[in-house]
């Protein structure tokens, strides 16, 4: 394997995981700076031209952090989920996926939409966003019947 | 930050990277499976409900594991670009990002089509595809301009 090491942080308006939306319908609009160390600078070479980016970043302070749990019932719902068809935290890697909008770009500093990170967080790296699946060719498992029984519009990217 | 540990496997026809089909217009249709190892099984409990995962898994292989170029020439240009506008394996952190279509679960075993990844690469995470950008919102870079040097369209997810 390999091991980890930050790329840089995550500047966003969420100093506690209660302020970060959550939920079903929860838009993700809060703007924040990822803020990529200067040693990793040349590689955002060309970045500006994307619109959209993946980010890779570490739950770092998800409760007990070494933890993971194989059943979870996010915010979305009441019912529990295996792990691996939620966005919860507590995953046995604590890596979090979040898509942002590329606003600009200030040498290091990437100026973004829709931060859901903590302030703080590492980020393990960037990627450019590329293309999308055809929204008739996309089923989200409970998810998706979930907001049916609450009436609510899915908003996470 | 964390110690990565893998939730099982990929089974996949690429023996090497040769063999991944690359560059411009490279259509990523290959099937394999995604073999979760049976410790983490209870947490595909409720996979079947979606139709495209996202994987998150570990360039096991690339030349020179422990390095990283700042700059590097994808096979889809002839000229160099940030690591982190690119999906170049030689990445700070050698995290993969692949959205596959799943096709069926047979226990820890998960049927999907789109693999891009050597056979037998780690996995760490799997998380659920939710929602997509609007192909009208989307830029592509320095990608959506090799591609109309050259003529060839991008199917890449």
């Amino acid at each position: 394997m390999f091991t980890p090491k930050p790329i840089g942080f995550v500047a966003s308006p969420f100093q506690d995981t209660a302020a970060v939306p959550n939920g079903l319908g929860a838009k993700h609009e809060a703007e924040g700076v990822l803020k990529i160390l200067p040693a990793f600078e040349l590689g955002l070479t060309g970045i500006e031209g994307y619109s959209h980016l993946i980010v890779l970043w570490v739950f770092d302070r998800s409760r007990d952090f070494d933890g993971f749990d194989l059943m979870v019932t996010p915010p979305s719902d009441d019912q529990p989920h295996g792990v691996f068809s939620t966005r919860s935290p507590r995953r046995p890697n604590p890596i979090g996926f979040t898509v942002v909008e590329l606003l600009r770009r200030e040498g290091c500093s990437l100026h973004v939409r829709g931060v859901d990170m903590l302030d703080g967080s590492p980020i393990l790296d960037i990627k450019p966003y590329l293309s999308s699946i055809p929204a008739e060719k996309l089923r989200r498992g409970w998810l998706a019947e979930a907001e049916v029984r609450k009436g609510a519009q899915g908003g996470r990217l």
